[in-house]
């Protein structure tokens, strides 16, 4: 449908009654066009010609609907300029008016609410000579700004916008990323930039993980020892909290705390051990896994220290609900204490899960008296608790079809933990919603959507980022995009380069990588030591776990396990063309392979020195040897296969210990060509 | 002298007794050794052996002189575990007492006042199985630390501190570095890495300039339509003031804030247009240079104004000086207002200077009765001003020694603007107080020191530690060393070690650079890119000011000339090699002059596709042709310097020719090669 914008008054009228229903064209077939965008749009429609970007770019509202637009509006200016070198006319904090010249028309009706199920659709029309961007509520028109920046594009006349229409509304309401600041503190500033980047791709729940075995991260005045003996000092004051969702806010996000009780409580204890089951004394836990130490439910004085606590807490943070973890208490510390057990008896509590399953009613009502909705772990479901509870789903997707079969409205998380350090691709063939969930229409509305969870055993706030992004930019589109919307190779076209767009509001998966080299090689030549980290990728899973070493929460996380990225782009390249020969066996790719090959058996001779004048970096010179007899296999084997000459004997049987000895952990990290050179290797060798 | 520390407390008490003194061995001839320390200790004596740092490594104290030490010691427990991939024990939080196993101890009496001439020495002994760091404050304990870090080294058999004993101490208390968030706000997390920055090379006092023409960046609550309007929405509040202040008491600095008065003043008169000395109305002044608004030094509620605001703010900062700023304040407002003009005459004053020198003189009395001392630039300088203000010179060493003859402390800032983009070297040639001052012994106490000046008119939080790192560095090593260090080539070689280091508190001097190529490429293939702008800088001085683009607050700083370093190691190592060359005539220099040569021409191929397809890029590639040329003139000056045998005729005009236009300047940018190339050329054709 070509579209040209003549009148923008009349436009907005007419195609706010146009608006498309949902993913209709995009569902319709209709080749999907080389825009670099994520999520994908519910629907978009290529127009010919071109909106030219110049220094006179302005931008005006036809409604000041609050200073979150004008906000919006200021940040998008600049990082246009930021990113075209355009002096641009910025000053756009004041006013938001409009003339004949404005280039950009927001149009907007209402401020949206941060809460579930607000409406965050957004219409976007980019005429050769206007843009206009109309929407319900202003959190559409975050959503839609975040999309005309992704369309910007060059070419030899300078910048420009294609034309086109977008209609555009997300799959789910409940798009989140949790960031566990428990375990490892991550400071504003890191909260600060993951915000920027989940508003680049759309996300909209920041839940906050604010206590753990590991620390008490905010401050109480009501209960200053919280923060005071259980944090070493690494905790969000209120003022900062107040700035992060008002930060939040501003990008359309809401912050969903979380206080994870009746386990995974220790630092609380430090403190306050008179709320414990055990007696204490206690001291912050440094290391990680389910630890012993909970609440006690039988102890009134613990209602009385929660209704105080959480008044608190939900005074602090807007956010209609307040996540109250629940997971992993194992009911060790209950079995030990004598009370406890004589409290389940008195109350005809058959076992530890109907404790807890008391302790949850009794947190709820607490909550709602606060004002606030519950939500929690898988574990937190109890029938006997009212239809209003959120269930957050760790274990699996099934567990959440079972909770809205009964009732319950659930978000996501299985599948979709960063920190495990699994390809993109797994996390994006995830859906939350299948088709054969075998929920009818109104349970189906119950799966509210899901989120990513960035656990903090082994990041840093160095680190952090690189586990975020850009894989939950993949995630993002899970949540947001049509369920049709699901071309794997795609999506890694466009996620390489939402990664770039990423560092523009900081975020630093891509820069500390190099940095942490420089570190521990203690020079700035890298360039060997890049190549080799470029098909390294840190364990899987919680295998670093299981190394020899003892992760504590002091542990260095400075390594090349650290500084890999979690998926290695090269290693995806070469796999794919792996495949690709063996289908076809063509000789180009024949060539590339070999060239690969050439070249990082080249690379080694240039990183052994590298590695032997570091300490730091010596534990990866046995994983470097295994690339390189991977490469010396890999290189007989695409001769073996193209010239269908097996190679000499014992060969196959050097290659396959090579390939085993490669698979052997090293250093916390993996070789993820592995796979790929034993698929040439077998079928160089015929098994 | 060899030493061998057998027991810790009788070595401590021994050999504080024989604190050595100040800078014997450095000034008595005795060879550097080949250690990255910067700033130089002022006393060093290397011993043989190493002491091994193993997991086990731990730090004890032997007596507890409060929290600062104990925070101190875990951030470098932490360092050093994350430079070393060691897993150290490191709960050093609660306690740090000491066993016989104990590796660092650290020996401390007291807590160190933040304030001039505050004690800062340090003894460190290194021993093969002991460290002693011994010091009579904690502030000399925090500058000790630092140097063991800068001390790590490592070998075949891992890391170790070489045996050696450092006795240090500055040579001038007051070495600064001004951070302007006025012209463009730098956030909290700015200003904190910067803080680690400067503890890593000993500088101690954080000058924030808080008030610009372009914006009020603190909370009043005094008189809160100073930040409400006068910030765009980006001030500081009161308690990441206190953070702050907070975090650089940690690090044993302080924290000095400047409110520039009675010029440079516009952003406080939008919320209060009756301070000022035009009736206004005032808006947020965009713009950058000396701009006519002024306070009214003739109106009685200007001084009850600063008796509060002053009041609020000594309340909130504990430093004892308070910045006034003073300068460049051309009176203009003053002569237009008729009242101000009547003042004058009323009061005696004969023309603006002695009305300012009223103005000051009566703000002092303000600042006096809230407990602070006053400190402005060179323009607060009047006669009748007591002798406990001091002079800070932007405009000269000159001026610095004239007040010290009226009898007036004084800091020098001259030659330390690192905005302008000057090498390292200039700045380390700049002495405060060289030995033909003509001062006196008392007077020359009079200079304290100096401070490194980051103005931003041309700063992004982005680009901003890349201009002031690592430079900076070089200027810490001229305030903190001895007068003698002066060695410029050991100076980078050393300053380029640092400069790694300094990458560890998240200083993103060296990575921004990459993310910003990455960014205006649209691509993370950048090599190419990344090798022409190692040899581009940007613009010196001010002259991107006058470049037909007109600065404003808003304009993009995202460009080549931002994102290249101020200073190329390539164009400094280069023009060295052709320094070698013309005197030396040696064919391996001529060797390696051609093979770089070779290499821009070859790159030049590389980057063009890069540029043609960014619009973003475009506008340096003349600069790039600029590059090419030169490299064909270098390529044949060289030959023929080293044949004898001059170039056909013709080819000296154009290879001046392409000097000539390479010296215009492009994009904001300049070739630092240029004055090298031009040798070779004149050598070439004798000219």
């Amino acid at each position: 449908m070509p579209f040209k914008l003549l009148c923008p008054l009349a436009g907005l009228i007419l195609l706010s009654a146009a608006f498309l229903p949902h993913g209709s064209r995009a569902q319709a077939g209709v080749a999907p066009p080389p825009l670099l965008l994520m999520p994908l749009p519910a629907d978009v429609a290529l127009d010919d010609g071109t909106f030219r970007v110049t220094a006179d770019f302005t931008i005006g509202s036809l409604s000041d609907v609050g200073p979150r637009l004008r906000k919006a509006a200021a940040r998008f200016q600049a990082r246009l300029a930021g990113r075209t070198g355009l002096f641009l006319s910025q000053d756009v904090f004041a006013t938001l008016g409009w003339t004949e010249g404005t280039s950009l028309f927001l149009k907007s009706a209402r401020e949206g609410r941060l809460e579930p199920n607000e409406d965050e659709s957004y219409l976007l029309l980019v005429g050769s000579s206007r843009i206009v961007l109309d929407a319900p509520t202003d959190l559409g028109i975050l959503r839609g700004l975040e999309t005309l920046l992704q369309l910007l594009a060059s070419d030899d006349k300078g910048f420009y916008f294609p034309c086109l229409q977008i209609g555009d509304r997300p799959r789910f309401t409940w798009r989140g990323l949790l960031i566990d600041a428990g375990r490892h503190f991550m400071p504003v500033d890191v909260i600060k930039r993951n915000l920027d980047g989940m508003a680049e791709v759309k996300l909209n729940v920041l839940h906050w993980h604010l206590s753990e075995d590991q620390g008490f991260r905010i401050e109480s005045k009501s209960f200053p020892k919280l923060h005071e003996l259980g944090s070493d000092g690494f905790y969000y004051t209120q003022d900062q909290v107040r700035d992060v969702i008002s930060y939040a806010a501003d990008r359309g996000i809401r912050v969903m705390p979380e206080f994870d009780i009746p386990g995974h409580s220790t630092s609380w204890f430090v403190g306050y051990p008179e709320l414990a089951s055990a007696p204490g004394p206690y001291r912050i836990e440094r290391r990680f896994g389910v630890m012993e130490p909970a609440f006690n439910p039988a102890d009134e004085r613990v209602y009385a220290f929660f209704d105080a606590f959480f008044g608190e807490m939900a005074a602090l943070f807007p956010d209609p609900y307040m996540h109250i973890g629940g997971d992993e208490n194992e009911g060790k510390a209950w079995d030990a204490n004598p009370a406890i057990r004589a409290f389940k008896t008195n109350h005809g509590l058959a076992d530890n899960h109907a404790l807890q399953a008391y302790f949850n009613g009794r947190i709820l009502k607490i909550l709602a008296a606060h004002g606030k909705k519950m939500i929690g772990w898988d574990e937190i479901l109890q029938p006997e608790l009212p239809r209003d509870i959120v269930i957050q789903s760790w274990r699996g997707r099934d567990a959440l079809i079972k909770a809205a079969k009964l009732g319950y409205a659930g978000i996501l998380s299985n599948g979709y933990y960063i920190d495990l350090c699994q390809p993109a691709s797994f996390h994006y063939a995830n859906d939350p919603l299948p088709d054969d969930a075998g929920l009818g229409e109104a349970e189906r509305k119950l799966v509210l959507g899901g989120e990513a969870t960035m656990w903090s055993e082994l990041v840093s706030p160095e680190t952090v980022d690189s586990r975020i992004w850009p894989r939950t930019a993949a995630i993002a589109e899970r949540l947001w995009s049509p369920a049709s919307v699901r071309d794997v190779e795609d999506m890694y076209r466009r996620l390489e380069a939402i990664s770039l767009r990423l560092e523009e509001c900081g975020l630093t998966h891509i820069k500390n990588r190099d940095m942490l080299l420089r570190r521990l090689a203690g020079t700035d030549d890298i360039d060997a030591l890049r190549n080799f980290v470029d098909v390294v990728e840190p364990l899987k899973q919680y295998k670093r776990h299981s190394q020899g070493l003892t992760y504590t929460q002091f542990s260095p996380l400075t390594r090349i396990a650290d500084a890999a990225f979690p998926e290695s782009r090269t290693a995806r390249l070469f796999a794919a063309a792996v495949d690709d020969f063996l289908k076809d066996k063509d000789r180009e790719t024949a060539a590339d392979l070999r060239e690969q090959f050439e070249w990082w058996k080249a690379n080694q001779a240039a990183l052994i020195p590298v590695l032997r004048d570091s300490a730091a970096l010596r534990e990866i010179e046995p994983v470097a040897a295994d690339l390189a007899r991977l490469a010396e296999a890999g290189l007989a084997a695409v001769t073996a296969v193209e010239s269908g000459i097996a190679p000499g004997p014992g060969w196959a049987e050097a290659a396959e210990a090579a390939i085993k000895e490669a698979r052997t952990s090293k250093a916390h990290v993996e070789l993820p060509i592995v796979p790929a050179v034993e698929k040439l290797v077998r079928a160089a060798s015929g098994r």
